[in-house]
C-alpha cells in the first residue's frame, strides 16, 4: 500500500500546519478544561481535515480513500492531539450521513460539519447497556410529524461540544421489538440535555458526556435512512469505527515504541544505556515485531476497506488484536521509562492510560471475540 | 498462619474506628488536594496505628509482629485509604530508626513519629538514577561537627508532609567511592527544600515530591548508624519495604476480585449476568486462583519475616510476582467493569491505575529479577 | 510443613534403595517395551512403598500422612521413574479401597496390593466422553447375584499390568439415570478384555490401555460401597488424584529447573555460559519464583489434605495452576537446552513431553476452571 | 499477493498428484524407519518439485518465485508429509548452489539435485556450538589441490540420505580466525562419515544425523564461491531458510486450526459440541486471528523476498513471531482435542510435537531477537 503519494504528502502538510500551529500550543489548556475549544474545529475545517469523503459541492474534500484518514490520525497522534473526537466526527459523517442521509439532509448538515461550524457525535451506548444493543431502552414513539424520544445515552464522545447527534433508538414496539432507528437530534432541541464533561482516567481533552432525552420532540425529517434499519446501518458504521480505533492503536504503539527507543538509548543505569541490557533489547525486539506484524494486517484491512470488502468480522479481528498489542506495548514502554512515566505530564504515561479504553469503546474485546467466533461457525 | 488472634482482632477494630470515622469522609478532598491532612496523622497515632514495633516506653505499641502491619494494610485498602504514605512512615520507623538509631536518636524522634506529630520519609531515588544506588550523586561532605549535603532526590513518598527524612548520601569520596550513609534531615533545615506535590496518574492523595539539598548543613548527630554502612542498612529496609508493597499487591488484588465478583453477578448483558458467561467465569477462576496462590506465598514470607529469616532475594521474588499478579488482576477486572471503570471516580479504575506503580517503586521488577537471578548463581 | 522428620528421611532411604537398584538400570528397557516389569511391583512392595495408608494388619505401612506420598513422588521423579503408574495404584488404594471397601473386600484385596503381587487401576474415562462423567455410557445391569457390564473405558493407566480395576458404571436406568457405581473388575473375568499398551507421545513406560466389557459378569460382592453413590466417592478420589498430579507437576518443575540451571552454567555460547545472558537470567528467575510460589500453595494443600479439609475446588485450583506452571517451565527449559533437547533420549525432552498430558488427565484444565468458577458462585 | 495464478494452480496439481499417490501411502512406514525412501526423491523430481529456481537447461523448473515454494509447503503439510527434508534440499539449491556455485559446479551437481537422483544438505551446526557460528571448530586446511577437513556437525537434516553436503568450515587460521568457507562434501569421500538417524521427539520421517570429518580430503574445486566469504553467503541462505521455517509455521498453524475447528464442532461434552462453549469459542477466535495476522506478515515478507528486498532482520522478526504463534496454536489445539491427542498416531499430537523444534532450528528464537534488536540500534 503506497502511503506516500503526492496527494497524501500534501494532505499531511495541511495537517501539520493545522496541528503544529493551532493545536500544540493549547493542548495543556484543553486537557485542563476537559474540552477542545470550539473554534479549533473551524480551523480544522479550514485546513480541509473534516468530512474528507464528502463531495466538494457539499463543502467536503472528495478524499474518501482511507489512507487520508490514516495520515490524519498519524499527524494528530504525533503532536499529542486528542484524536478520538476528530475521528468520531469524521466517522459519523462518512459512515452515516454521507452514506445514508437523504439529499436534503446532506444539504442541511454536511456543509456545517465539513467546515467545523457544527460538530457531530454518535450516541448508541446506554448507562446499563454496554455493548449490548439488543438491551437498548431509549425509545422513540411516533407522534404525527414527530418522534418523541425518552431515555439516556452514556459516555458519548463529543458529548459536550457536539451540535448534532445520531441517536440510536428503539422504534419497534411490537412483541419482538428489535427495530432500531437512527434519529438526528440537534443541540438545543426541547427535552434534550447534554451532561457535563465526565472526568476520565485518560484522554482528558476528549469531552465525553451523558445525554438525556425527556419527551424530546424531533421532526420525522431527522430520521436517517429508513425506520427499523438502524442495525443494518450500524454494520457500516461499526466497521469503520473499529478500523479507526485499530488505526489509533497501531499508530499509538509506533509512537510509544519510537519514544521508548529514543529514551532507552540515552538513559543510563549501572553504567550503560538501559537499552543495552539484553532483557530490554529482547523485549523491545518482541514488541516492535508485534507492531510491525500488526501494521501489515492493518494495511491489508485498509486496502480491503477501500475496496469495500472489509467485513464486520475482519474489523473485529483487527480491533481485538491491535488494541491488545497497543496495550502490551504501552505497559512495557511505561515500565521502561520508570517512575517518571507515572507523572501526569509524562507523554508515555498519557499514552499508556489512553490506550486502556481502546479495548472497551467501539465494542469491547469480548464483543469482538463474539463476532469473530460467530463468523467461524462457533 | 493465624491472623485472627484476639489481639489482632482488637487491633483491626482500632483501625476501622480510625479509618471509617476520620479517613473515609475526607478521601475525596484529600485526593483533590493531593495530600492527606496533617492532623489525620495524629488521629492515627491516637488509635495506635503508628510505630507498631516501638516499645511503649518510646510511645510505641510493642507490636512488631508483621501480622499487625498486614491487618493495618487490609483495613486501609478496604476503605480506599492511601496506604503507601502510612506504610512508608511505619516502615521507616521499623526498618531504620527502631533498629539502627542510637538511644538518644530514638528518644528524640520516635515519640513524635509514634504519635503522628511528625511524619517520616525515606529518600533514596534520584532524578537520573532510578533503582541504581551505585549511580547515586547526592553527596555529604564532613565539615567539623556537620555534614554538608548537596544533591536532589526524586519521587519521595510523604515528600510534602514529612518532617523527618532519612536521606541516602555518598560519604566516601575515595577512588571507589561506594560508601553510602544515612543521614536524617529535618524539615526546615537550612539549604533543604521540599518541592510541590507531584501530579501523578494515580494515588492522588499520596504526596510525592522532589527534594533539594543545596549546601544543606546537618549535624553529625543526625547520622544513622555508622558512616558508609548505608548499603547494609538498606538490606533490612528493602526487605521490609518489598514485603509491604507485596502486601499491598495481594490485598489490592483481593479487593478488586471481591468488587468484580459482586459486579459481574448483578450486571446483565444479553439477558444474563455477565458473570454467567463462561469466558468470564474461567477468567475469574484463573485470577482468583492466582491471588490465592500468591497469598500462600505472602503468608510464608510473613512467617519468615517474623522469624527474622526472610532474605532479600525472597522478598524480591515476592515483590516481582505479587505485583505481576496484582496488575494482571487489575487489568482484567477493569475490563470486566467496562466503560464506567474508565471514569475518574470509579473504584476499580483507581485501583487499576494505583496498581501500575507497584512494579516500579521500591525497586523495579527488573531489579527484582536481577536480585533473584544473582542469588541463583546466574 | 516439616518434610524432614526422621520417619520421612528413613522412608526416603527405602525409596532410593529401591529405585536406584531396581528401577534405574531397567528404565530404558521399560520405555522400549512400554511397560514396567511386573516383578518390580513386588520389589516396591517389599520396600514398603505400596499401600502406605493401609494398616499393618492388612500388609500396609500405616503411613497415611501425605508427606510420605510426596517423598515417594520426589524420589521416583528424581531417578526418572514413571511415577503415574505407582501413584495411580497407591491413590486407588487410599481413595477407594482403604476408605470405602468393606472389611471382607479389604481382606481379599489389600494384602496383595500392598505387597505388589497385584496391581490396581481406576477406570472412569470413556472413548467418547473425556471428563464428562454425566455422559458415561458403560452400564451395569443387575442379574441375580451378579452385575453384567457392557461398555468401554479409554486411556486407563496400568491398563495392561493391572489385575484389579475399579470401574465406574451407570447402575441407575431410571429416567434421570444419574446413578454411578464403582465395581471392582478383576483380570481374567469373562467378558473383560484389556487392550494393548497404547503408543503415546510421552511417559513411554506407563502402560495405558483401553478396556472392553462385553457381557462381563461380576459378582455383586465386588460392588464398592453402595450402589449409585459413585459420584460421591469420586470426590474423595478426585481430590487425592488431583493433589497427586499437582505434586508431580511441582516436583517435575523443580527437577527441570535444577537440570537447566546446571546446564546453563556450563554450556557456553558467544564466549560465556548461556546462563550469564540477562534474558536467560531473568527468565530463569521468573520461572524459579513461580515454582517456589506454587510449592507454597502445594504445601498448604498438603497440610489441608492431611487435616481432611482440602476441598474439591481447592484441589482443582491447585491442579490447574501447578500444571500450567509445570508446562511453562518445561517449555522454556527445553528451549534453553536447544536442539539436543529434541532428541528422544534427552532428559529434559522427556520431561517436556511428559508434562503436557498433566493438563489433560485427571480432569482437563477446563474442567478445573469449571469446578473453581462454580465454587465462586459463577 | 495473488497465490492463485494459473501457473501456481497447475503446480499445485503436480504436488497433489505426487504426494497423494506416492507419499501418503508410505508415511507411516517412513516414520517407523525414520527415513523417507530414496526413490521418492526421484518421484518428486519427476513431478517438477525439486530445484524450482534452477534453469531448465540444468534440469530445473525456472520457478524462482517463492509463491511456488509456498504452494509446495502447503501441499506437503496438507498430507502430513515431512516438509523440512524437501525444503532443506530446495533451499540449499536455491540459496547456495544456484546462486554461488560456478558454472562448472552447477553442471556437475544441479541436474542430479533437480531430478532427485542426489539429495542435498547444509551442515553448519556443531555439537557444542548451537547457533553461535563464531564458535565453530570444524577446520579445513589447504593441502595442495585439496582441503583436509576435521571436525563434527550435529543435527543435520537429510543427514542420512543426502549425497552432497554444503559444509561450513573455518579456513582462516590467522589471529582473528573469523573466515568461514563453504565446501561441498560428497557421500563416500574418504574420512567423511554420516551417523545413524537420530531418534527425535517429532518429525520422525526426517532423517537427522551427525557428521564426522576425520582427515577428510576434498578437492579445492568443491569450494563454493570464494574462500572466507561463507558468512556473507550465509545471509542469503539464512534469510531463505527462516522464510521457509516461517512458512511451515503459518501453514501448520492453519492446518491445526482447521482440524481443530472441525473437531470441536462435532465432539460433544455436557450435551453440546465443545466448540459451542464460550471459552473455547473465544480462544479459537483469538488464535485464528493471530494466524491471520501472521499470514499477512508472511505475505508481505514473500513479496519482499521475491523483490530481493527481504532483510535478514525482517526474516528474523518473521521467524520469531511465526513460530511463537505456531506453538501457541499447537498447544491449545492439542488441549482442545483432549487425551486422544496424546497418542502417537494422533495428527494434532504430531503437529504439536513437530512445532516445538521450529523455535530452535534455523537459529533459535533468542538468536532471532539478537538479530532484530541489533538492527534496531540496541
Amino acid at each position: 500500500m503506497n502511503t506516500t503519494t503526492d496527494e497524501i504528502k500534501e494532505f499531511r502538510l495541511s495537517c501539520r500546519e493545522c496541528f503544529d500551529h493551532y493545536a500544540k500550543p493549547h493542548l495543556e489548556k484543553w486537557e485542563e478544561q476537559g474540552l477542545v475549544d470550539r473554534d479549533f474545529w473551524q480551523t480544522m475545517g479550514a485546513h480541509g481535515l473534516l468530512g474528507m469523503g464528502v463531495s466538494q459541492a457539499l463543502g467536503g474534500q472528495d478524499k474518501s480513500d482511507y489512507r487520508f484518514a490514516l495520515a490524519l490520525t498519524e499527524e494528530m497522534l504525533a503532536v499529542g492531539m486528542t484524536a478520538p473526537i476528530v475521528i468520531s466526527h469524521n466517522d459519523v459523517i462518512a459512515s452515516y450521513l454521507n452514506q445514508f442521509a437523504s439529499e436534503a439532509q446532506k444539504q442541511r448538515w454536511l456543509p456545517d460539519l465539513c467546515s467545523g461550524r457544527r460538530i457531530a457525535a454518535i450516541a448508541i451506548t446506554e448507562p446499563g447497556g454496554g455493548s449490548d444493543s439488543a438491551g437498548m431502552s431509549t425509545q422513540a414513539t411516533a407522534d404525527g410529524e414527530n418522534y418523541v424520544l425518552n431515555g439516556r445515552k452514556a459516555f458519548i464522545t463529543n458529548g459536550v461540544n457536539a451540535d448534532l447527534f445520531i441517536v440510536a433508538v428503539k422504534t419497534d414496539a411490537g412483541p419482538r421489538g428489535q427495530g432500531i432507528s437512527l434519529i438526528v437530534v440537534e443541540k438545543g432541541m426541547a427535552g434534550f440535555s447534554q451532561g457535563e464533561a465526565l472526568k476520565k482516567l485518560g484522554w482528558h481533552a476528549s469531552d465525553t458526556a451523558n445525554l438525556t432525552f425527556d419527551q424530546c420532540v424531533v421532526p420525522k425529517s431527522n430520521l436517517l435512512g429508513r425506520e427499523n434499519l438502524g442495525s443494518y446501518y450500524f454494520m457500516t458504521g461499526m466497521t469503520r469505527e473499529r478500523l479507526s480505533i485499530s488505526t489509533v492503536a497501531v499508530v499509538s504503539a509506533e509512537i510509544m515504541m519510537a519514544e521508548t527507543l529514543a529514551y532507552v538509548k540515552q538513559r543510563k543505569a549501572f553504567g550503560q544505556p538501559i537499552g543495552a541490557f539484553q532483557y530490554n533489547r529482547f523485549l523491545l525486539a518482541q514488541l516492535d515485531t508485534q507492531i510491525k506484524v500488526t501494521r501489515s494486517y492493518l494495511n491489508d484491512a485498509i486496502e480491503r476497506f477501500n475496496a469495500g470488502s472489509l467485513s464486520l468480522e475482519d474489523a473485529a479481528r483487527l480491533k481485538w488484536w491491535a488494541t491488545e498489542v497497543q496495550n502490551k506495548v504501552a505497559d512495557e514502554c511505561l515500565q521502561l521509562h520508570g517512575g517518571s512515566a507515572y507523572m501526569s505530564d509524562s507523554s508515555i504515561g498519557k499514552l499508556w492510560v489512553n490506550s486502556r479504553v481502546q479495548k472497551i469503546y467501539g465494542g469491547t474485546s469480548e464483543i469482538m471475540l463474539e463476532v469473530v467466533s460467530k463468523s467461524m461457525g462457533l
